[in-house]
């Protein structure tokens, strides 16, 4: 099993024994701070908790973590170092002198989000072992991590450091040249000032700036970055219309806003031959559509967790919601929806984890109507699903849009039972027979409905009565 | 039915055409480009596509769309105009005087990135008609809108104009004062202008600084934005404690950075207080998990699409993936994972929706094993589902370590029988009965499996013979 040394616990600190340990790795901890270990296990927590659900099959068993009182003691067998101690030149490189004095052989990445290797290396035994390693918060779970050596350094050293930091899930990012704060902190540090000049002059709060990003930009850059999305901005003619258009300034001069370098055919060369590069191999169109993939994806993944533009597509959704069926002797119109993007498989199709949900959210709406709405379940009671038997007849796409049907079979006492028919137009693509019991959500335990909950289901499911059944 | 007038067409104007349609609006478009027409439709062919995914209800009907030779024509029966013609003050003033002309009554919201409103009403008939609504493309997705009207405007019709939008599933960010390129372009811009350097000076390409975004801050500010993610970013001691730590840059000066406000205490008091309103009712904790959760779903949408850090954490995957089970007489260990928190729902707990992906997952296993790999369905065959019966024993929850053990009843020609059970621990949560049916991936119809396919399955289902079957 191999070994990580870690110099220096916090948030930082602990994010990396987090993605070494959960990677499989041991990890040794040296941090003089007697609150070290409470900081890095409330970080673990939190990693063990989420990191693990990235992934469709089962990380390796945990390394082992131990603390330890001396730097001579941490690096014991290990093959890695990672140094995430206060922004203090001084301080860092009294412990780079320290542990070369002890494993001059030994790679020692440094988290710091604005030195320099150059600076980094000043008077070290062994230069070419110090490199930058910066990641971003929360470290078990973001991707980035900066790396970048000292011009003229070791690139073996380099190459060695990316694997490392490949095989505990991160996106090695080298860059080339050195230079303050790496790439992604200037950007963060460019936002900041605009933002703090924002607050400053009265123009907006920071909720309303985090809206501002969170709302528009920030979905887009989560999933294609500045470029990519301008190259898309720039229409069918793509990234050089795109300068052409909007230049340095993107719109208008306005005040406190930097020098820029000047436009020369030059760099619009530069630029546009790098966004070829990077996007030539598809058309604006085939982008744009990976592009609205990605962002319906991301928004409903947002809706799920109930944040941010997900909120606000749930809050609107409310207001659109149809008018529940009325109990009368026919199908009910359980479900009217279109089938989204983030429900296909590999197959082309939607897949059949998704007819479930379907199932799930027809169940709900014969819930509301026998008066098991949201308010009831808050109140501590509700129905489970305990079978289903689904059977499969035609596939579905992401696009189509379909309903779902559904017959009350029974009503009575704690159990529900429905048949559903999920129709494309006339065609029936999938049945369901679902059978749901009434749960007390105190028990988990089975129980009589509340109040008129059960009348409401005997009075659908005799309505019903005359409907065909199935097999 | 509603009705709005869309001024000037492209991307942004499509974009605007598309929300009001599939929002139930008639929308009227005058545009001189003869290109217009065909703009539009590729914008609105997009939109048609993947608004409707945001919802799990049904869009109301749609409006309809007319194209119009004259703004006059265009205007009749109107009740608001969206005017996104190109950033040229003296046309935007032309074609303000030539509305308002017509229609003095009607509320017109300009597009414009750069402009204010006291530039846009210079020498207007009636200036409080004329706002800004700036949105972000591609506007049928995000919900971003930016409104900006003169000062000493009439805040009635500023209240209308944030329904109209809310409306059209929108989220109107009201800007109090008014500045050159409102609140989110500010950002863009000292974004650009820094990315602009960076490749100028050789440090980065178009690609690594998109991806050090995307790979970073950018799935971070989908969710949260800027201060609500460094209030994390100080700890326990939330934003007094970052802004201490940081100050105006964060880390250290460089270069060609602008100027910066000074940190008095006033301001720093004013960034406290307004983080605390903003995000003061959750502990750092709860702030935390809340940031974990989103991030998990994103990354996870991310990786449903097969896009940016989705992809990453996929080709992690297939370095972690285990061994295939061999062919042996006892259940096979088809999946091992943990119940990531996107899965579960209303109730607490794992939606029956997911355990369906549970099984089908299982079935890709016993697929691979049988010979029906990614390799055989990228040669155009495949398995699909007919039928399933799943029983649900108890529940599981987010966080849930959990197996799935997989019984071949049968493997005989198209036929495919499987049983599985999924264990958390030694306790059986759900078993289901799968029947899949061999097909052709060009005919989807059911054939004979090709190669060794059918051979593997028999061999694999008389292994079994001797398990205990279900009922």
């Amino acid at each position: 099993m191999r070994t990580a040394c870690i110099v220096g616990g916090g948030v930082i600190g602990g994010g990396w024994a987090a993605r070494f340990l959960l990677s499989g790795w041991n990890v040794r901890v040296f941090d003089p701070d007697p609150e070290a270990e409470r900081k890095i296990t409330a970080v673990l927590d939190r990693a063990r908790r989420t990191l693990p659900m990235l992934y469709e099959v089962a990380l390796p068993a945990e390394g082992t973590l131990t603390y330890h009182e001396t730097l001579q003691e941490a690096l014991e067998g290990a093959e890695w170092v990672t140094e995430s101690v206060p922004e203090r030149l001084d301080l860092k490189h009294r412990i780079y002198a320290e542990i070369q004095g002890i494993r001059p052989d030994i790679t020692i990445g440094s988290s710091t989000s604005g030195f320099t290797p150059t600076e980094l290396t000043q008077g070290a035994a062994v230069p070419a072992r110090i490199i930058v390693t910066h990641p971003f918060n929360p470290v078990y779970l973001l991707p980035l991590v900066e790396v970048v050596g000292k011009e003229g350094g070791d690139a073996k050293i380099i190459e060695e450091a990316r694997e490392v930091l490949s095989g505990i899930g991160m996106y090695p990012l080298y860059i080339r040249k050195e230079i303050a704060a790496h790439i992604a902190d200037r950007f963060l540090e460019a936002v900041w000032r605009e933002a703090l000049w924002l607050i400053n002059d009265g123009i907006a709060t920071t909720e309303e700036i985090d809206n501002a990003i969170r709302y528009a930009f920030g979905i887009r850059w989560a999933q294609m970055g500045l470029f990519e999305t301008y190259r898309l901005g720039g229409g069918e003619d793509g990234m050089r219309h795109f300068i052409a258009q909007f230049g340095p300034t993107m719109s208008f001069e306005w005040t406190k806003l930097m020098d820029v370098p000047e436009l020369t055919e030059e760099l619009i060369d530069t630029i546009a031959d790098q966004s070829d590069a990077q996007s030539g191999h598809m058309t604006i169109d085939e982008l744009a559509g990976k592009r609205d993939g990605n962002l319906v994806a991301l928004i409903r993944a947002l809706k799920q967790q109930g944040s941010a533009a997900g909120l606000l597509v749930q809050e609107h959704e409310a207001k659109l919601a149809p008018q529940d069926p009325v109990i009368a002797p026919e199908k009910l119109r359980t479900i009217e929806r279109v089938i989204p993007c983030d429900w296909t498989d590999y197959n082309g199709h939607m897949n059949e984890s998704r007819y479930g949900q379907l199932w799930s959210d027809a169940a709900d709406t014969v819930m509301r109507m026998v008066g098991a709405d949201a308010a009831y379940i808050e109140g501590g009671n509700s129905y489970f699903t305990v079978e289903t038997t689904t059977r499969f007849l035609a596939e579905a796409h992401a696009g189509d849009r379909v309903e779902v049907r559904t017959t009350v079979i029974e009503g009575a006492g704690k159990k529900l039972h429905l048949f559903h028919e999920m129709l494309r137009g006339e065609e029936v693509c999938a049945t369901c027979a679902q059978l749901l019991i009434h749960v007390s959500l105190e028990t988990r335990r089975a129980c009589e409905p509340q109040g008129d909950v059960a009348t409401h289901a005997a009075a659908l499911a005799k309505a019903h009565e005359g409907l065909p059944k199935p097999e």
